[in-house]
């Protein structure tokens, strides 16, 4: 299960580059006109390294997670299809978000997927925990403090929501907040966590 | 085989979100605009999803059929690299399954695709069964039993044909009625077929 | 370097169903005009079997190869990597071959593209023997048989050049010859040629 | 790490050919006018040619840097998903360079994303090489060697930038002086650097 979904990451990451659109210029050769229309691309270019940094984050995430399996059953193969769909999904809100940046439903949608992801990723962790099949089962405060860890950026992803409204790009930024948050969390980590995830 | 196979699969279901396309706004920050347009994009949801889902179970079907194999002859190989060229067309047919989903004939071009892989499956199994290829060669019951599971869901897509021409949507439910009777076949399991498939 | 060539072979082979575009229909429920649309695109549907056999073959030739090395030295990751562009360069003429399928240049084209193939992978095969890369180095006439079988279907792809500008389909029909001459050619196959390839 | 970034590397070298479009013909079946066409893609098929000689590069240079490492730490993880973005860019100034061989600005935006490739290079090599992460860790005069040799091509690209507003093409050509050097580089390598590298 580790090899297909390493594989399937690599593949919806390099996939985010097709949303980038190579642009139809007038003049061929008029280094203005180029640079005006990669300016106009500034939006694909941000979400471009945006969902690279999440999807790489889910994989570091997900890559641990799979090596720390001793036994997988068949629940947790459908669990990850599903998890790995919503991987598959984000190249389509990238692009969406590439194009259309002002506008809030984007923001909404791309949103909306990546907290879906995070909320996967947290039921995956509790069937493997309910069904023992951790090789070493994290103990009830190993295993709270990693749900939190998990939960967190979907607290940032649902609050960007309303903040689109007001302003696509202050939602945008607003995600950068999970990641001072997440440090936070990281210091309240339990000593012996490390023996368990 | 396996290797190649796992790659194959991972790379056809992470290609029909390219099948997705991210809409032409006429105003790129119209919140209205853009929830109508990703409105009339939900058949290419549904058929994104649908398609994850079958192309999932055929994976966990083929994995589990791979890892039971002792040996692979020169037949195996050129019959499994039909099946993947069906598995590997799937996204033309969820394409146009996304695109005209009211249409009759894109429910039959799925439907026929989708039982060609099944068709396929049953091919594999019988081939690796004559020519002893398995671990745990499975005795004639649980071989038949196997075949049974394996073609129920050919009758589900073949009968959805004519009912496509009714109402596609109907004809799209239909598919779900293959989930109940799977089930209702895997009671009639032999009570020994654990241990060979 | 099987698992990077494998993953290349398994690319090119699903982005060959990216050349098959779902068609813009006017009446989006007209099973007529999708049927005529279809009818339109048979020449991508043959390409991308004709393809997929194509590299298909590739990859079970390249495989054995592969798996029957020693040792790896830096020329032949160089050459290897040659090998892999022209297939990763195939879905391009399979394209042109689907949209244009009556146009002698297309078929120019392809039957090039696969001679390339073809002639990159005797310099493989050649390359290793000469530097002893093979854990069995084959004697003689196991190597010159292998190199013939090699190049046997070079010699159709060549000979359908002239053809293609008589008749297209003749020229395409005459690529599936190959399969009765490799046949003939390999009942020839050295009496202990099982030994080394 | 090591196959999750073969992966990424298959997937960007077969994903260029995705950039070279199948062009539209007004005559399907006239020889001339595909000529003519795919005459006008030449900058196309030599911005494939160029990217797939460049990453298969990176892959030769990057897959032996992970064969040499004992451990992988965080840091490293990161670094190399940062390095992975810079190749998993690459299709899209391919595609620009393709579609605007003579406009400054392609050459420009492709020789800064293959200089950014070559920089993360040389961060890799420095964190593995501080952290001890290496298996056999190179002493002082391999390490500044094996530095140089990553930096020099960042040279020739940089220096093809103003070149680029004399010449496109004198620029392209320039970037092919980074072979002669790398050339020289190496036979200054130090005597003992192959137990190192």
């Amino acid at each position: 299960m580790l090899a297909f979904s390493d594989a399937f990451f690599a593949i919806a990451m390099t996939l985010l580059v097709v949303g980038i659109e190579v642009p139809d210029l007038t003049a061929g050769d008029s280094v203005g006109e180029l640079a005006e229309v990669l300016n106009d691309d500034l939006g694909s270019f941000i979400s471009f390294v945006i969902s690279f940094a999440v999807i790489g984050r889910y994989w570091v995430a997900h890559h641990s997670f799979c090596a720390r399996l001793a036994a997988v059953d068949g629940g947790l193969i459908g669990l990850n299809l599903v998890y790995l769909m919503f991987i598959a999904f984000l190249p389509f809100p990238t692009g969406l978000l590439g194009n259309y940046f002002e506008n809030p439903l984007s923001v909404v949608v791309y949103a909306g997927a990546v907290a879906a992801v995070s909320g996967m990723e947290v039921v995956l962790f509790g069937h493997a925990q309910r069904r023992g099949l951790f090789e070493h089962p994290p103990p009830k405060d190993v295993y709270r403090w990693g749900v939190r860890l998990s939960l967190s950026p979907v607290i940032f992803f649902v609050l960007s929501i309303p903040l689109a409204f007001v302003s696509t790009t202050l939602a945008v930024l607003s995600w950068l907040l999970a990641i001072p948050y997440q440090l936070f969390e990281a210091r309240k980590k339990p000593a012996h966590a490390d023996e368990y995830l």
